[in-house]
């Protein structure tokens, strides 16, 4: 009788409700609780290391339960989102790993996956499932402030299975993906990933942040318009997460980042030389390329 | 009693009424003649090499009158603002100075100044007023079909006297940027124009482009989000317009381009060495300095 009178089980049949078990409650943390409210009718748990945040989390609603306490959090979850810096997240899988059900999946929002899974594996006992994922959406300002619970609409989201990986987690990420209102959904390999995501995410932050780097002291914003805009938006750049991020894929970032340069330099040969012939067949070049890259 | 009939004369009194004339109805020609539609109450005249700009813009009430033939445009003008590209600036100048009345006001949208105005100079006679503008805005589409009455809204707008403009033709030059929308309006040599707009927006436009040149050959919009679609926005770019540009302003462009492609280095040599503290130095310097960038 006990099973029929639970209505909020998502198989309507066991007594337990669906647990989520969001680790970090920063802008995407938190803006997954608010995205993710409802889905399968689950209990969402927050766990944060900052007591504040924890407060505002349950205040607002985002979370039904959470705690600074770790293993609470981890005990029962069915999926356990990692929401926190790179550096951070072998340390809690290792310190949690033997409080997590069999059966659970993990998985992480980190943007560099191939060196993380190097260590995250051999962690992994194999009635686990891990599954990476990586929502394409964020905002120059962080922290649970300035979650939102529509940060992933129509936005681009991969998943980075593990080589164990079931297909059912696979198909899990991708109700997730497409409940919070991703719209674009891929999946390749960790290795494939950092490469792609070394182009055209870590690359471009060098490049906004690098522009930012030397200004004219004299300009003020009469002699700006939407190219300086937004060239150098992602400049306003929180600089320890990002040199963090960097760091972890340095290794795929390097080809892109000196091809970047190489080509910067013949467009200095260019203005040197006063070559219009070479000018315009770089810019030709890569306006070309955009236009492609537009339809993907 | 004649003179008294006339009620759309600027200054009630005189037979005449204020005549514009924009040479070129392309995107910001266009654009122009339709945000300065009752300005001083004046006819609009368009001039267009092409015949069938000029009967679109005739068609859409764009210009009251327009013609091929330049001269026809250029006698009993008060005010003839170019918009061609700008290797013709001087050529039309010259072309039609003499049937340029005294008194009239010159101006050319061009987005470099100082090597056009080492021949503008000597072209212009003393009683006709020469004067730079500089309205900071566009798209990544241009011609006349993309022309738009509000592209200068809450845009910058640089005014670039020569030596002898006098006051009353900066302060013309100040009304109509007001006219038309602009917002944030500065004045400065053509010199000072050029060096902080080849940061900018020339700068802007090489880095776009060229992160365009070798771009994964794997991505999908699946793996981009707001910083690769920012960085490289306008990377779709008008390769002849802009080979033209860039050319101009070559010599101002290439320190910045100097000190861009060595701050890039610089990033190459911290992922190198894996020197954290390097990475995060350069961007929190880079972050530090946007923040301040968008007080000014």
């Amino acid at each position: 009788m006990d099973a029929f009178k639970k209505t909020n089980s998502p198989c309507g049949v066991c007594n337990n409700r669906y647990k989520i078990t969001i680790v970090g409650l920063g802008l995407i943390g938190g803006s997954l609780a608010l995205a993710l409210k409802g889905f399968k009718n689950a209990e969402i748990f927050g766990i944060d290391i900052n007591s504040s945040v924890i407060k505002k989390a349950l205040d607002s609603g985002a979370v039904d339960k959470a705690s600074l306490n770790s293993s609470e959090g981890f005990e029962n979850a069915d999926l356990i989102i990692i929401c926190v810096s790179p550096e951070y997240i072998n340390q809690i899988i290792k310190e949690n790993i033997a409080f997590i059900k069999p059966g659970a999946v993990i998985t992480d929002v980190c943007g560099t996956k191939m060196l993380l899974y190097k260590d995250t594996q051999a962690l992994i006992p194999s009635d686990i499932e891990y599954i990476g994922i990586h929502p394409m959406a964020g905002k120059e300002v962080g922290g649970f402030e300035n979650a939102d619970k529509n940060l992933f609409l129509n936005t681009g989201f991969i998943i980075t299975p593990l080589k164990n990986t079931k297909n059912r987690t696979i198909a899990l990420m991708e109700e997730l993906a497409e409940y919070i209102g991703a719209k674009r959904i891929a999946k390749a390999k960790g290795e494939l990933h950092d490469d792609i995501i070394a182009y055209t995410s870590d690359l471009m932050h060098i490049s906004a942040t690098a522009l930012c780097i030397d200004f004219h002291p004299q300009m003020n914003n009469a002699y700006t318009a939407g190219a300086f805009r937004d060239c150098t938006r992602v400049g306003n750049i929180d600089a320890s997460l990002w040199a963090e991020l960097l760091l972890y894929n340095g290794e795929k970032i390097l080809p892109h980042l000196e091809r970047h340069i190489k080509n910067l330099e013949n467009f200095k040969t260019a203005l040197e030389n006063k070559d219009k012939n070479l000018l315009f067949s770089l810019l030709a070049l890569g306006g070309e390329n955009k236009r492609e890259m537009l339809k993907r």
